[in-house]
């Protein structure tokens, strides 16, 4: 029983199917206990995995021409996109033939897809998008990124539960620290809905350290080891430290072309400077979680490549193993015990 | 009449009065048709005044003993601070003493007081806080900072027109580019406000160029010179990306620090690196300018030296000569003419 099935959206990202083949060819070394569902075009498919030896045996292909495009809406995938190869992908997760599902395709569509097939976990009203990024501490985890545009002060709380369930089990950490994206750390600040959210975090008895408010230049640091904040911040939040990140990058490039002796300098320090960038490889961070749903769900990147792809099926892989889910229901359980709760979230 | 009175809250900030007096001092270089008006405690002024013996002739001091706290409540300082030098300085402006106010004090309490004081510009209904950063294509500008925790659609597009303004006068740019920050670019993408501000700003004639949606990731390229959004997710952008550059620092330092040869190419590659630094500095861009008062009022970064302070008292000047609120008065009256407008926004 430590076999584990992965249903894998073959035709999702910028560069799929031999992006994702790829991928899990990578991941199948790290992994070797794993097998897959590949959804996708046979036709496109075959070429690729017939070169991946190794892998071939450990896949299944299900053929479908059909998928979902990088610019359709959510709305018209979830009506017509039936036949495509992450909707069947999702599908085969609710009927039990595969614990988890990673896709590198639109993002809108797959939270759509999957919130409407396997609907949200009980006591947890919003799914959300949760993803992992390096500090100085080591990693953090941040949600929502980007499934909700809005979220009330109970969103808020279960999210924080459920990060705090992903740090567990991603970053192995007994009793996660929890912090809520504010524009100060005073308690009276900020809108209702995070001053509620705190209220809740702070009443509940709960396998978690909620530390109250942290500020966007906390996530550097790594204050906590989980930060909460709605979809729309949380996505303006992660694009803005990528950009920064891109940007610094290319300032130092141009510092180093300054002079002669600055190129020298470069030369020399060059392999301490690759290990920096590798360090700080978006690629190595690939792989959000879809939090709150009745199964795993794994986005990677649309732009990955094979690395990026590896790093998503290795979240999914500690998912499944670490028991998610099971998680959640017990701590939104605890949760929603203590009395109190309705009412004070109800004033929030 | 070239001449202009600044009011300086001299009490104001960390290192208050020292690194407020010597910023003037460097200011008073680089605009030497500048006079101050200077509040605070006249004992702890005197001793630094009286060294610095080309600016103390610029200079009348205002005597009290009172300042406002950096953790003193707005509504408290509101109430209890009218003796206090950031109050008095305020009020300077009012009665026509000074043509602008800056301080290095308590955010919260400075919007508080000048926003009382000052009361806000005819067709504008709330100030918002704004900033300007580097980008590979040079200098943007952001709104809001944090002034406001919630806008509505026509606050958001009324930061538009003054953010262009702000981008004309201190980035020197005729016609800037405006745009609004979402999760995405697509038409359909994002809450209602953010989609109403569009609408707006569409349909308005206007001397800037709107140009939809940005995301979080365009602050590095800068796609636009002007990124509107709330101060909630301004707020946590702005942190976030000094955040992020403070990390890459600190990960660049330890990368270098990694073998002896690492260390030797720095060493010759420091100067241009020093040049990197000194081009990210934030004080370069210390000066957040309040805008949509009746007045000119700059906050400098509570932590800033004098360097910083003199770049804060920089944006005062070019805001006073620029003429600022008398360009936002004309655009939001070309704004508020659109017939269409006041449905518009009614709907979203």
């Amino acid at each position: 029983m430590s076999t584990i099935t992965l249903a894998l959206d073959a035709m999702g990202g910028d560069r799929a199917p031999r992006a994702v083949l790829r991928g899990v060819d990578i991941a199948r070394k790290r992994y070797p206990d794993v097998r897959y569902l590949l959804f996708g075009d046979e036709v496109r498919i075959a070429p690729t995995l017939k070169r991946l030896s190794k892998l071939a045996p450990l896949c299944e292909v299900y053929h479908t021409t059909e998928a979902v495009g990088s610019d359709d809406k959510p709305s018209h995938a979830l009506r017509r996109g039936k036949e495509t190869s992450m909707r069947l992908a999702i599908d085969s997760v609710r009927d039990g033939k595969a614990a988890g599902v990673v896709s590198a395709g639109n993002t809108g569509a797959l939270m759509a897809m999957a919130k409407f097939v396997l609907k949200t976990v009980p006591g947890i009203d919003r799914p959300a998008i949760a993803g992992f990024f390096p500090s100085t501490r080591g990693e953090s985890v941040m949600l929502d990124l980007g499934a909700n545009i809005e979220s009330t002060a109970e969103n808020l709380a279960q999210f924080g539960v459920m990060g705090a369930a992903f740090a567990r089990i991603v970053l192995g950490i007994n009793k996660p620290t929890v912090g809520l994206l504010n524009v100060g750390t005073e308690e009276l600040k900020g809108p209702e809905t995070v001053k509620g959210a705190a209220e809740i975090l702070r009443a509940a008895d709960l396998p978690l350290e909620f530390v109250g408010f942290v500020e966007g230049n906390d996530f550097g640091p790594g204050t906590v080891d989980v930060f909460v904040t709605n979809g729309f911040t949380g996505n303006i939040a992660l694009k803005t430290a990528e950009g920064t990140a891109k940007f610094y990058a290319w300032n130092l490039r141009m510092a180093f072309r300054r002079s002669i002796l600055a190129r020298l300098g470069y030369v020399l320090a060059r392999p301490a400077l690759l290990a920096l960038r590798e360090r700080l490889d978006p690629r190595t961070y690939n792989g959000a979680l879809f939090v709150g749903l009745n199964g795993v769900v794994i986005k990677s990147h649309g732009g990955t490549d094979a690395r990026g792809f590896a790093s998503a099926v290795g979240v999914a892989v500690d998912m499944v193993k670490g028991r998610f889910n099971e998680h959640i229901v017990e701590d939104i359980h605890a949760f929603s015990a203590a009395p109190e709760m309705p009412t004070k979230a109800a004033a929030s």
